[in-house]
């Protein structure tokens, strides 16, 4: 069972995944390792299910040498149960440390930075828009912080895949305060150091797995939470316990049935990114793919207008506009690239260019758009 | 491909699945209607997907006779996710019609129920213990149900996964409260009246397909809630936009990234299911099935300790003791019966008799019970 041929496939996610993990999940789904029994059939507490769990984590502590000092886990929700996930647990923290009810910094770059200081704010979080530059990474200079000692987290989104902007490095809020991210798009896309945040997540369908099943890195002693009667007076909203995180590692996040199928594709997929040669890698990898493929929108600036200056722009998400949209996608539909439309509330087209799109598939999408760009 | 032979497994969940949906599922998995791409890769508001999402509402609605007045949707966050989006979601429902903060009423009848009133109450929700009877139904003479204007909604679990207990039919709440119930474990073992239930949810993981999804069927006029700053100054606790059913059933199941691979699994259970007779007979393969193993258990009262009265015994899943359950287990594993073993909390012998488990299967373990009793 394989498939017919390489999809050349630029969707924004759900992502492709690699075809040898797909035919390698394929026959977990049926039987697991001989058992009679698929991996979505076991019981998420059996001897199998916590090896294909504890598997995982270990691969992704191996990739991004994950210090001690910071747990790995596994919750539901994808990236937007994390924007009220991030908010609920990282005040408790806070409270626990403090007493207090810390506020939340948040640096706007796209939708879904937007839309998480929006969902904290809704469920009653202190938020503070620290900057607001859609559409680019803002200057480090002149960024209001709030005061370090009133701060629960400083928040970003390390990619807007809508808007097309990645940080090139992480911000560097004042010393002391957690930093969280939102690396739902470029998750295991470059080394990170993992020690200078005190929370990394993301959904799954973009580089790591399929939809279902969220990927947490998160430092160990923010899973000390004040009780439960102390948030209710302070006025911090309480996390429904299947987003708890303290109950989700003391349980190895199996708390509530985590689907193990979700998990064991991660963890094929860290085997491929293991046997490409890590992080740095695919970093490079997804650096020369990227590169290519702005490299023909500079060469043609009549033709293709890109929509974010160099220093934010995106080796993920790379988003442009031509004099026909419509044209280019029809002309790209026919020779088989798909995916390719922008995002509506964008426009224009947007390449996705995450970890398996591969070298031949850049290479037949730029073919492609030097050709547009030469009949125009 | 396919299984070497059909699993003997009786786990209590995530749980079989029926092998030709498995088999379809796996390639699916690799490639969805000659399209190139899988269906775990295509975008959750593609065509394809809306079609997936829309064939599968269309079945439930078919199989269950859901009226109008009724909407189906999917969700993340599982049984557990559940508890907590009954409250949030019901409490705002019930403020929208009333102006008021409303009561929960709770039936508790085993751990699971027990948990979801745990969490209402930790989650700010005025909860009533209507009745207390972990391990079996309650009679109906004597419930102290709230005054029907101050309740928000009257919640039971209509099977108890971990002590085997089933309502026979639903309870009877005081006229125009909202009756809530957890199917997670019983979901399309039977017909049911759909039109009676305020909400009726579960996880997907047994009867309906696999861990990562959740499926509700909710009255259209629950969907209307209070706003957001009224329901703060009542003190309603807010639900995280992921579980904030109007946004959902707004958007078709796709406010965020539902995992399409696993509506895809229950739209193929959906056929299998179909194809097999609808819920009739199913209702009646699952009765006959249990039947089978709980009258081995009555023949045997020296061996089989049966922990569940008669009225309150569940078809899904049959719990019991007998004087060595060690013995029992290794000795049902020898024959490759497995998943046998009962849950931590209660001890024994668990036989999940899910859809998926076939006469077969049955009719072996029966077979090895009166083996069993006999040998003693």
């Amino acid at each position: 069972m394989t498939r017919k041929e390489e999809p050349q496939y630029f969707g924004a996610g759900p992502a492709l995944l690699p075809t040898s993990v797909l035919e390698q999940a394929a026959r977990d789904l049926l039987e697991y390792k001989d058992h009679g029994v698929g991996v979505a059939e076991i019981s998420h507490r059996s001897k199998d299910a916590i090896a294909v769990i504890d598997g995982t984590k270990d691969k992704i502590r191996q990739l991004y040498g994950v210090p001690d000092t910071h747990e790995i886990f596994f919750a539901q929700g994808g990236g937007t149960g994390g924007f009220a996930a991030v908010a609920y647990n990282l005040l408790a923290a806070h409270a626990a440390r403090t007493g207090r009810k810390g506020k939340a910094d948040y640096l706007v770059t796209g939708s879904w930075s937007k839309k998480a200081a929006q969902e904290a704010a809704r469920l009653g979080v202190d938020v503070n828009i620290v900057s607001d530059t859609t559409g680019r990474v803002p200057d480090a200079d002149g960024l209001k912080y709030s005061l370090p000692e009133d701060t629960a987290y400083v928040y970003y989104c390390d990619n807007e895949t809508v808007h097309g902007v990645e940080f090139p490095t992480p911000p560097s809020p004042p010393a002391g305060v957690e930093l969280v991210a939102d690396m739902s798009s470029n998750f295991l896309s470059r080394p990170v150091d993992v020690s200078r945040f005190g929370l990394v997540f993301g959904g799954a369908q973009k580089n790591i797995g399929i939809a279902g099943v969220s990927l947490y890195i998160i430092k160990k002693s923010l899973l000390e939470h004040a009780p439960d009667d102390v948030l209710r007076q302070l006025g911090v909203p309480l996390a429904p316990i299947f987003l708890h995180f303290p109950s989700i590692v003391a349980n190895n996040s199996a708390y509530n049935t985590v689907s193990i199928l979700a998990v064991q594709v991660v963890n094929l997929v860290l085997d491929h990114l293991l046997a490409k040669g890590g992080l740095v890698a695919q970093g490079d990898e997804a650096q020369a793919k990227a590169d290519k493929v702005y490299s023909v929108l500079d060469r043609f600036p009549e033709t293709y207008e890109t929509l974010v200056e160099k220093t934010s722009r995106s080796r993920m998400n790379i988003v442009f506009k031509t004099p026909d949209d419509a044209a280019f996608l029809a002309g790209a539909e026919a020779r088989g690239l798909t995916g390719l439309k922008g995002h509506r509330s964008v426009g224009g087209i947007r390449v996705s260019n995450y970890n398996a799109v591969s070298q031949n598939s850049i290479d037949a999408l730029v073919s492609y758009m030097v050709e547009f760009a030469n009949n125009k």
